[in-house]
């Protein structure tokens, strides 16, 4: 078992993976960052000590936290497909070299997202990180329906 | 490593996991192209050229764009248990005639769902398409859970 | 290939994946209840039956609609993360009981996570449960990129 994690690309794979998972994974603090500073709750309980004046004007949404949460959104769309993806391709037993060139083009593009996302920079910068991130992702994809293809 | 990537139910399991990835992943240019179509956007920085005028009518929700991110948000709630219960299935070796069975009833589920959906075809096609995924994923879960129960 | 699922702590990480995930697809059915019950839904296809006025009523969002909905994307946002890093972690090689105590706690905390959500229990009863089970994922994360870091 331990055999998958002597395999040098398989290595690589789990180093990004975690990598972008837990980039992923800190969309949640940074939300709730911007729940707190900006104020603005989904739930009743969260706000339960407040008075009810206060309550109304925290049970609202706000557009820093909902763009958070676009992101947020984004990422499980574009990182999920990038593990499963990356896990059979990886198990495919492609080049190292290839391989690295793949995880670190698309790890570069989804911190590159996350930056223009938060940051409102101007277009096309995230629109331009999504699409290299669908690329490599679609390249991995052919690599592993042309080598295992088995309908 | 590669020992995986020979095992026939392995490989038929890694054809129909990229197939509904990247059917899942159609998503994302499906909503595109409906909010370029429908012109309906999120981001501020997304209608930057526009006159303000202009801008104030872009940045509103459209029921096409809501519809095809309703039916992404089905794919990420259905396809990604597929993958996570479909690769332990995979795992425990289960005849490769049973395993293609279930591969190929989620597959068709999935696809006919985004056509349903999308299509706004008549009840029940989507909901019964969307209840016989969620069987197959189920089945295969009781396979998992009954092979290598370890609490 | 059959080898991962002879090793204890693959077999530990099947069973509380396969839980977790299960879990996941539960809030499916979940919303549905809450759409039926509480008469609200998304699609004009899914009350089509009704009469003009009754299909206005029913497309209307409802709280606990909303609520089961935002519980089902909490879950997607930590068991996804679970999922992948538990993998690469199973796969490092630690200690079964080590590998059990993250396995169980996290299990442990999405379970009551739900509870606390559905349930609209007083915080900081589901903000604990959510940051111990992100604790969890960090912590096999640590051991993944100690074990494996190949960039």
């Amino acid at each position: 078992m331990a055999q998958l994690m002597e395999n040098e690309v398989f290595m690589a794979f789990a180093t990004y993976a975690a990598i972008v998972t837990l980039k992923m994974m800190l969309m949640g603090p940074i939300t709730s960052y911007f729940r707190i500073t900006r104020g603005s709750f989904s739930n009743e309980e969260d706000v339960a000590r407040k008075s009810d004046e206060e309550k109304k004007k925290l049970l609202k949404s706000h557009p820093d936290v909902e763009r958070a949460q676009r992101c947020h959104r984004n990422d499980l769309e574009n990182i999920v497909p990038f593990f499963f993806i990356g896990l059979l391709y990886a198990l495919t037993g492609p080049e190292l070299s290839t391989a690295l060139l793949h995880f670190r083009t698309f790890t570069a593009c989804r911190l590159f997202h996350t930056i223009a996302y938060i940051g409102a920079l101007p277009q096309p910068s995230r629109g331009l990180s999504y699409l290299v991130g669908v690329l490599v992702t679609t390249s991995m994809a052919y690599r592993v329906l042309s080598t295992v293809l088995l309908l």
